[in-house]
This record gives C-alpha cells, sequence and structure tokens, in this order.
C-alpha cells in the first residue's frame, strides 16, 4: 500500500482554507475572509502499535519540530529508525507553528497509511487525516497539488498605446512574460476576466507588477493588457485536477454547450475546496458549497473535495458563530453532510462529522426562541436569497431549513447509533413543523409568508420552495404553492442564478420539467449568446452586454466564472437523464428520453461506479458496473448487480 | 504618546508561547512541549473612531493581508491615507496564517496608542492587545526583543584532542566561531552548563554545527568544547532586558553571594516568559510561574510579564485540559492572576481574565465529586510535588488549592461587580471547607491527611503546607501542623526546591525565621560551594559533586539556571527585609533587624514605586516615593504617601 501524509483530520482543510480565504486580492490590496478564521493544531502526536514477525526499519518525513519514539527510545526525525520484531508501539510527537504539522513516514511494514490514530491533548484520540493528492514523500502537504498547462494567447491586438492578449478560455493562470527584466521592469499587467476589463486599468480587479521571472501572482484571467511595446506572454494555468466523470452528448448543441461551460466553470471552481469564483470572492461559502456537493456528484463525484469543504466550513469547536455568519449557511452545510454520507457512504467520515452536526445544532439552538424558531442574534446574517424577504422576526425561509435539518439529524443519529438523540431530534422536527403550520401557512393565499410578525403577509418564492424541498408542503399543498406562486407572475421572480437552482429543481420535482428545459435554454443560453464561455455569478436577460459586468455598484464587480451556475448539469442529470443516487453503488434510472433526438451519456455513481445511456431515438442501452433499476413504460426494470463486472440492457420504445 | 503594535489581546502570547515551547532541543530532536498548544487569531479587524478638528493623514504596517477602511473607502497597507475632518470611523482588516496579524499605526493624530478595539469574529470586541518591548514601526512583534552582550571565554584549555572554551557564568548565548568557514564547517560544538557536559560528547545536551557564518543556535551554556584545532570563539548572549529593580547588601558575603545567584538565575528565566529552565525544559510551566510572580514582585516588578505568562498558559476557550495537564497548575493559575491583580491593580488586565478564571472553574467544576472534591479525570495529573503522597482518590493537597481558588474567585467576582458569582463562590467555599474538615483532618495525627479513601491515613508535608497556605488551618491548628509535620522529622523531608519555596514560606509565616535563614544559608549555599553561578533545578546536599548533575535518568538531565530556585530573594524580601504590598503604591513593613549587621537594601513596590532601607546596626532609614508603615518596637509607624517626592524617616533601635 503506497503511503501518504498524515494529520489531524481536518486540520489539512483548516489551513488552505485560511490560504483560500485571504487570497482575495482586489486592486491592490488584500481582502481575507470577514468571518471566524478557525486555527489548525500546532502540537500533535501520531500513533501506531505493530506487531512485527521480524526487526524492520523506517523513516519519518516531516518539517516539524518533535521526535518519534519506538518503545521507550526517542529517535529525531529523517533518519532511519530500526524497530525490534514483536509488538511494537511507536508514536510521533510533532509541533508546528506556521501550518499544520502533518508526517510521512516510509519502511517496508511501518509506514503512514491506515491504522494511525492522532491526537491533540484535547479530545480522544481519532483516525489520522489524508488525502489521496499526497501520497509521495517529495509532496509537501502545505502546498496546493496544482496541475500546470501552458497556453498561449489566441489573440494579439494592438490598443489603448498597448498590447491586448486573448487567451481560448477563461484560466486560472500565472501570465508569465518571455522577455529580459529589463524590459518589463516598472511594467503593470492587467489581468480581465473580458477584454473590457482588461482595457479598463485600474477599473480591473487584478493588475500586477511581474516578479524578476516576468510572472504575476495566479488569478483569474481571459485577457490581459500589457500598455507600451508588446512582449511574448503566456499564461501557465493551474489547478487541481480532478479528472471529470460524466459526458453528456444529446444532439442539442446549445443543451451540449451548456453542459461544457457548466462543467468548465464547475471545474475552475473546484480546487481543495469548492469556492464560489475564481476572480470574486475565492471564498468558502457554505451555500455555494452545498450546491457544489450536489453537481459533484453528477459530474466529478469526487468524495474528498466535499469533505475538505465541509471540514474548512465548518472549523473547530465549540461554534461560536454561524458558518459564514449566515445563518442558512449553517443550517444547509448539516443537509450536506448528510447527503454526501447518503451517497459515498463513508462511515468514518460521519463518526468524524456527527459530533459537529451535533455542535452546529446546539449553537443554533442557543438562537431559537419559544415557537422553536431560528432567529438572528447580533452579528448574524439572514441571508436566504439577494431579494425583497420580509425579514421581520424569525425568517419562514430559515425554519423551514431548520425543520430539514431536524429531519436529517434524526437520520444522523440513528445511523450513529444514538436512537436517544433520534427521539429527540424527531420531536424537535414535530413540534416545529406544527409552529410552522400555525405560524406561516397562509390558507387565503394558499402559500407560505416570510413574516408571521409584521403583520404584512408578504409571500415569496424562495420561502415556499423551501417548504416544497423540506417536504413539509406536499401534495395538494405543493400543487397549491406551484399555481399561487411558482406559476404566478405576480410574486417577484427570482434574479440570482443561485436561487434557480432550488426553483428549477421544485419545478422539476413538481414535473414542470418544459419549463426547466425553457430556462436552461434562455439564460444559460443567453449567456453564451453574449460570448461567455463559463457561467456567470449574475445574468440580466434585459441588460445591454457592456453593462453586464458591474455588480455589487463596481464596473468589473460581478464575477464571471461562478460556481452556482453549474446547476444545469445537476438538473439535466437528475430529472431529465433521471439519475437518482439511492446510496451507495446503485442507481435509479428514469430518463426522460422525450427531450432527447440521442443521448451518449455517462454519469458516475459515487466514488467507483458509472453507469452509460446510448439512446438513437429508438433504442436505449445502459450499461454500469453497479445495479439498479429503470422505469420504463410505468415499470421498474431491475439490473443486478454485476459484482465486479458490468451490467447491461437495452430497451425499446 | 509613542504608538505601540496592536494585536488582539493575548494573541502576542499565545503565538510566542507556541515558540518558546517547541523550542526545547535535546541532542539533536525537537521536543515540542506534550500539553495542548492553543492557537493565536489569524483574522481580526481593529477599529476605533476619532473626532478629527482638521484633515490628517495616516499609515498602517502589517505583516498580514489586508486593507483598511476610512469611512466607506477602502486603502492598501503601508500608503499615507487621508483622513477628513469631524467623526471618522477607521477599520483595519488583517489576516495571517503564519502568525498573529499585528499592526503599527504611524500618523499625527491617528496612531496605535490608546482607544483600539478590535474583534475577532466570534466574541465581542475587545480592547486591542500591546506590549512596552513593541514601541517601534522597524520592529517585528514576532521576534523576540533581544538584548545582546558579548562574552569572550574566560578560560581555554586544550583537553580531549580539543579545546574547551570556559565562560565567566551561565550565558543564553549563540556561541560564534570568528574563523573563514572551511575552518569549522562539518565539526560539531559541545556546549555545556558545566566542564564535565561540554567534554560529555553526544551525552550533552546541545551540541551543533554551526551555520556557514559560524553561529550555533542559542542555547544555555557555560562551557563549549570544539574537537580538533581551536578556533577564536565568542558567546553573542541574548536576553529581553527587563531591569532589575531590586539590590540588597547585609553585610553577610553569603546571603549577598546567594541573594546574586538568585538574582541572576531569574533573570536568564524570565524571557517574554517565565520559563522552568533555560537549558530544560525552556517550557512554560504554570507552577513554575506562579512562584517567579512572587519572585518577581520584589525583583523586576514587571507586570507585563507576569500577563504575558498568564496570558501563554491559560489559552483560549473553552478550557479542555488542564494547564500544562496538571490539576494543581490549573488552579495555581487562578491564585495568581489574583495576586497579581492585588498588587498592580490593573483594571483592564483582570477584566480580560476575569472570565477566563471563571472558564477554568467551570471546567474544574465538572471534575468535582459530590463532595466538591477535585479529581483527576483520564489524562489529568495529580503532581503537587515529586514526593510520595498517597494519591488514592482526590488528593487533600488539591483541594487545599480549590478551597483558595474558591475564596480567590469571590474577590474577584466582588472586585468585577458580579455579586451574584461571589456569593456562589464563597458557598462554594464554605461546603468545600467543611468537607475536608470532615475527610481530610486526622485528629489523632495532628494533620490533614492525602487521601481519605485509602484508609491509609498517610501524612505528607505537601497536603498540610498548602492547608496553611490556604488559610484552613489557622490558630491552634497551624500550630499543631508546624509540630507534628513541619518539625517532625519522621514525616519525609521535602526533596525539591520547588516545594522548599511553600515550605519555608509556611515555616516563615510561622515565625520559624531562624530555621528558615538555616536553610538557605545550608541549601543554596551549599550550591554555591560547588562552584554553581546559577540556582539548580534540584541539589542533593549527600551526593558527590560529580553525580549533582544527573536527573530523570539522564547523566545531564538536570537543569542548573532553574527560576524556582529564585525563591530566597521572596523569602528574604517578604520575612527578613519584612515588606509586604498592601495593594498599589504602598508598602507594609517589618523589618527582622536582628538577622543583618547592616543594610543597603533597595525595592521595588508595584510598577513605578521604590524603596530603600539603610541599617548600620543602630539606625534604619526607610525612603520611598509610596505611603505605607512600618512596625517598630511593636508600633506601626506611619509614613505618608509623599505624592511625588520621597517619604524617609529613621529610626533607632
Amino acid at each position: 500500500m503506497q503511503p501518504y501524509w498524515i494529520w489531524y483530520p481536518g486540520d489539512f482543510s483548516l489551513y488552505h482554507a485560511l490560504k483560500q480565504n485571504f487570497s482575495r486580492v482586489e486592486r491592490g490590496f488584500g481582502w481575507p475572509a470577514f468571518w471566524r478564521s478557525e486555527p489548525f493544531r500546532q502540537r500533535v502526536a501520531f500513533r501506531c502499535t505493530y506487531q512485527l514477525s521480524a526487526p524492520t526499519t523506517f523513516t519519518v518525513y516531516t518539517d516539524a519540530v518533535g521526535y518519534v519514539m519506538v518503545q521507550e527510545e526517542k529517535y529525531p526525525f529523517g533518519v532511519e529508525i530500526p524497530c525490534p520484531a514483536g509488538e511494537v508501539s511507536i508514536s510521533i510527537h510533532a509541533g508546528r507553528i506556521d501550518a499544520f504539522p502533518a508526517v510521512y513516514i516510509e519502511g517496508e511494514v511501518v509506514a503512514s497509511d491506515e491504522g494511525w490514530m492522532v491526537e491533540d491533548y484535547a479530545d480522544p484520540p481519532v483516525p489520522a487525516g489524508h488525502s489521496k493528492l499526497y501520497t509521495r514523500r517529495d509532496q509537501d502537504p502545505t502546498v496546493p497539488e496544482y496541475t500546470e498547462q501552458v497556453y498561449l494567447p489566441v489573440s494579439v491586438e494592438a490598443v489603448q498605446g498597448g498590447t491586448l492578449y486573448g487567451f481560448a478560455t477563461e484560466l486560472t493562470a500565472v501570465l508569465e512574460i518571455d522577455a529580459p527584466p529589463e524590459q518589463f521592469q516598472g511594467r503593470t499587467v492587467y489581468c480581465g476576466e473580458t477584454r473590457e476589463e482588461a482595457l479598463a486599468g485600474k477599473d480591473c480587479y487584478h493588475f500586477w507588477q511581474p516578479d524578476r521571472h516576468g510572472r504575476c501572482p495566479r488569478c483569474a484571467l481571459r485577457y490581459v493588457f500589457l500598455p507600451g511595446p508588446a512582449l511574448p506572454v503566456r499564461a501557465i494555468h493551474q489547478f487541481i485536477d480532478i479528472p471529470v466523470r460524466a459526458s453528456f452528448q444529446c444532439g442539442d448543441p446549445l443543451l451540449e454547450q451548456i453542459w461544457q461551460a457548466a462543467a468548465y466553470t464547475f471545474r475552475l471552481c473546484s480546487g481543495l475546496f469548492f469556492i464560489d469564483g475564481i476572480k470574486r470572492d475565492q471564498w468558502i461559502w457554505s451555500g455555494d458549497a452545498y450546491q457544489s456537493f450536489l453537481v459533484n456528484r453528477y459530474l466529478l463525484a469526487d468524495a474528498e473535495i466535499d469533505q475538505r469543504t465541509m471540514y474548512a466550513l465548518r472549523g473547530r469547536d465549540p461554534m461560536a458563530a454561524h458558518i459564514n455568519t449566515i445563518l442558512d449557511y449553517s443550517l444547509l452545510w448539516v443537509l450536506g453532510v448528510w447527503e454526501h454520507y447518503s451517497l459515498y457512504q463513508d462511515r468514518p467520515f460521519l463518526e468524524r462529522m456527527y459530533p459537529k452536526m451535533r455542535g452546529l445544532v446546539e449553537f443554533c439552538c442557543s438562537r431559537t426562541e419559544s415557537n422553536g424558531f431560528l432567529f438572528a442574534a447580533a452579528r448574524d446574517w439572514t441571508y436566504i436569497d439577494w431579494a425583497d424577504l420580509d425579514k421581520d422576526g424569525p425568517l419562514g425561509a430559515e425554519q423551514m431549513l431548520l425543520a430539514a435539518v431536524w429531519d436529517t439529524m434524526a437520520a444522523a443519529a440513528r445511523a450513529a447509533g444514538d436512537s436517544q438523540a433520534a427521539l429527540e431530534y424527531q420531536q424537535h422536527a414535530e413540534i416545529l413543523k406544527s409552529n410552522i403550520e400555525n405560524c406561516y401557512w397562509d390558507a387565503d393565499q394558499g402559500a407560505y409568508i416570510d413574516s408571521y410578525t409584521s403583520g404584512k403577509r408578504h409571500i415569496s418564492r424562495q420561502t415556499n420552495i423551501f417548504a416544497l424541498r423540506s417536504g413539509i408542503a406536499a401534495g395538494d399543498r405543493a400543487q397549491s404553492i406551484l399555481q399561487n406562486v411558482l406559476l404566478n407572475p405576480d410574486v417577484p421572480a427570482i434574479t440570482t442564478p443561485y436561487f434557480q437552482f432550488y426553483e428549477l429543481e421544485a419545478l422539476a420535482e413538481l414535473g414542470q420539467l418544459d419549463a426547466v428545459l425553457d430556462r436552461i435554454r434562455t439564460y444559460w443560453g443567453g449567456m453564451l449568446d453574449l460570448g461567455a464561455v463559463t457561467i456567470w455569478e449574475e445574468y440580466k436577460p434585459d441588460l445591454p452586454r457592456e453593462e453586464q459586468y458591474g455588480m455589487y455598484g463596481d464596473p468589473f464587480g460581478k464575477s464571471l466564472c461562478h460556481a452556482w451556475g453549474a446547476s444545469p448539469i445537476y438538473l439535466l442529470s437528475k430529472y431529465f437523464i433521471g439519475l437518482r443516487y439511492p446510496g451507495g453503488a446503485a442507481f435509479e434510472l428514469q430518463p426522460q428520453l422525450r427531450y432527447f433526438p440521442r443521448l451518449d451519456v455517462r454519469l458516475p455513481i459515487g466514488e467507483k461506479g458509472w453507469i452509460t445511456l446510448t439512446w438513437d431515438g429508438r433504442e436505449l442501452t445502459v450499461r454500469s458496473n453497479c445495479g439498479g433499476r429503470i422505469l420504463w413504460k410505468s415499470q421498474w426494470v431491475a439490473l443486478p448487480c454485476p459484482d465486479g463486472g458490468e451490467t447491461a440492457c437495452t430497451l425499446t420504445a
């Protein structure tokens, strides 16, 4: 077994999350994220006991200070350490201040692989953490493992007394000038997501003085402007290479192009963590990440990035502030952990998270009132969406999420064998749902209101969509919401792609697939029509192209490569290809073939599974290395689990 | 007002405590302290509002990433920022991963001095922290401010095929070879606290390969051995220069020499923090620090080193483990904070500490049983002393300390205006004392027992000394303990200088000054007779000189410069010079002149006060810049507070 770097579980994420959340640079100054930053541990001890049939040796590599203890003998790091036969207890004592302590143990028998425990002198020992990204001794776990790809400009234009270089697509790149230092020293390089931004001088987000090697810091760019004489430049695109495990051909060029742009956008925003956007904020936001978890399962199905992101968001215990300061983002984190577990079924991870889930809901409970409604304490942010919600008193939408959280906690407690807690959580859920019914349901309007304290009885899509999503509104009530809210033009429209994710999901769940596909074509297609190569943070179809780039009162404030725009991958896969994950290596397929002239699709199933669909308008062939069932002409067709091989079936329309 | 570097209060200590506790190096490997390490904050915001009568400018210096916000405008660090007249709100947003964020603000009006608040996005804003050691823009608060003093060897001896260099005294020094690199490269330098250690090869604690400048890392040394040809060497002694504010001449050369050695030892162990010893452990131990607080008031009277040490020990909230893992060390921390406040009366510091004191006793309460007795949970260490105590069940000595802690908490709560808590703490004290009486007092033996659960009814000096110290045993009971324990040769003797501190203090409190002075002369004098220039961690009068250096099964394991050996300063000042601090700028003097042929003594009173005593065997002259009273021929003689000048009086025997 290949050894790997080991550390205290979660500390890799806490350290790199600090780097990530402090990496935002805007017009020459840094903008570290404005929420509580959670520190990594500086002093840990790794322990493992071996039963050795013969003497052996091993070596410990680390940048920490400390020592290795074999039985009662101490050794320094970096030297070959002898180990006698028999039962041998090894401990590694490591301290580091500027980063988290990590060690790599190399030896024929004694190595840093499974079985190592780690402690921090506060909590009981836990299994050591590791990553499949860090398996080689010559790696440094404090440095992101970037894959590099060199891009040369595809356009070079003399303009504004300088040269504008255009690249084929948007990149997270180090711009490098290939010229002697005297030719670039003292000159400024302007980077832009668009031509307009690169030419906007000090209004563009990222401008740099190249270092003595002619290199600028890694940043989002598609265009680069260099005032003065032209020089040869190249962009070294740096990314964490998480393989794409899905492909989507459907015979509809627009949908295929939307899928491609969404997938490319998603990959750019998927590094060590799910971040919101690559130019702005480059921060780890829980609400954005939650949607990324749902896209991830259909595109990369990489469990580790989910887990790294969940560790980074939740931080350490006890909780002292909401995740990203936002009520709903704390709640979405709980839902995300459980949905992750439901698919990947990584039990050790759930065991690490369950106390953190409990700690989070305990923290939330300290901010609930007599009805069990979650309210915002001083400095808490009730976000939900950039929209006009009636935020007087406890907000309806938050209670819908909280109800889902109580249900989730009950399920998680059952999975963790904590039946007493499961009962309590279930009671919380029941009481809350009953109080929601009494306070927020408006029978006259046939919908839930945002606030029961203001007296305005304001209806929003957001609150009702979360009521649907939490299972509070089903059956007739769901139909009522569909008619009175979702299909009602008098209820203000959703304007953010963030909440369109939930709106289109709700419409799809209610069978409104035509409307969903129509929106995908017009909204996402609209961006592509304007030349987008990645999906934007926001898109207002009514605005002319030149006004599309501003946001937050800033002429180039909008992020043009924003993860939450990747939702078509989720919507197309789940509701049109019709793939659902009942959990583990299994699938459930309800393909909506009427929307596609043909299909050639591959999708992942958890960490190791895959499924392919081929459809020629007449015959559907499904192959998979997992078992599952397909709904075909209103009948479930079962595909047995192939147990190491493949299963396949062909169905005729 | 000179500006200073500002940071989140306590974070300077948390960062440097990590460095301090990770600095121990032993025979080529690092030995980071084995307890929970408390991280500093990585993301903070400083805020201040100014009422500006005219426009002004200021500049912010820092190694953090972030920005400055003036009203709604953002600026980078390091540039001159304009400020309009009127009410101006300034915030500074700073993030740093490898060290704590600190800023220095320079400007005619806007500067980093009083009035800045800081927040960490979890707790409410608090006044920013700072240190009188960091007042210049060109300083780096992450680097200790060492004063350097160059020592040349006072002896050079050809021995064992190399050269042994001896220095005049023990140093914390960088050894530097003044020769071309080719003459020292690949050679090893052996440092020792003694000749024997420096010549012991790989058995000595600190041996180094000099760097390319011929320098070895800073370490404790008095002797240096260089195998092979002699080269010119010098020792660059590096220390935090905290001025000594006491002097002691008494006409008794031995006592003067003991005072000098104790004072020098204490200064070497007083850096950014009170550490135990300069060779070993170089760690911040709460029990050692508590005694240092008591010595400090008579020698340096530096409040900041107390406070830095208290912050470093207590760490962050909530408490998850005892300080240094030791029950008694948690309790001593509470006593230390209160005694510090009683003398220096720094109210803002008490306000920062009071919640931490509360948090600590809450943590302790989670480990008390039905009698209110503190017990050791798994992985807790019941230390008290290196001695054979009967540690079955809750240990008596711990309960004595806990009783003192409850009394202290009641006093602290009253000072903090928290009268409800004061009442509760007082109740805790009363219940605990009553239960101690029932369970631990042994009327037959006339003393307190260590354990009431084992049935052995074992008597130790330690438990009874802490009973005296906590005020549980007074009057007749104190006399009973004096006769049955302290003066009883059948009760095992104290062997550590650590607990001799408490034993001699107890004897002095009970008026046994002859015995105390005799012990100082023989025990401390005994070390000096063996050539000590600093006071040792332990001294066993019966052992020959060559066996004095071993400890913990290690031939050079004993620290030969150990802070807890400085107690003669405390004992001589408090019980023989007779100076007590009633609090603030005031003194109470009960000189025991019969012990001294003459006196020429100066002692500090808090941060700014001083007192001098001159005694010629006939006349005592006392001068001070504080007011106080002197006990003279059984009468109190009052000296009024001189209010800016000096007060003086001469008394005749």
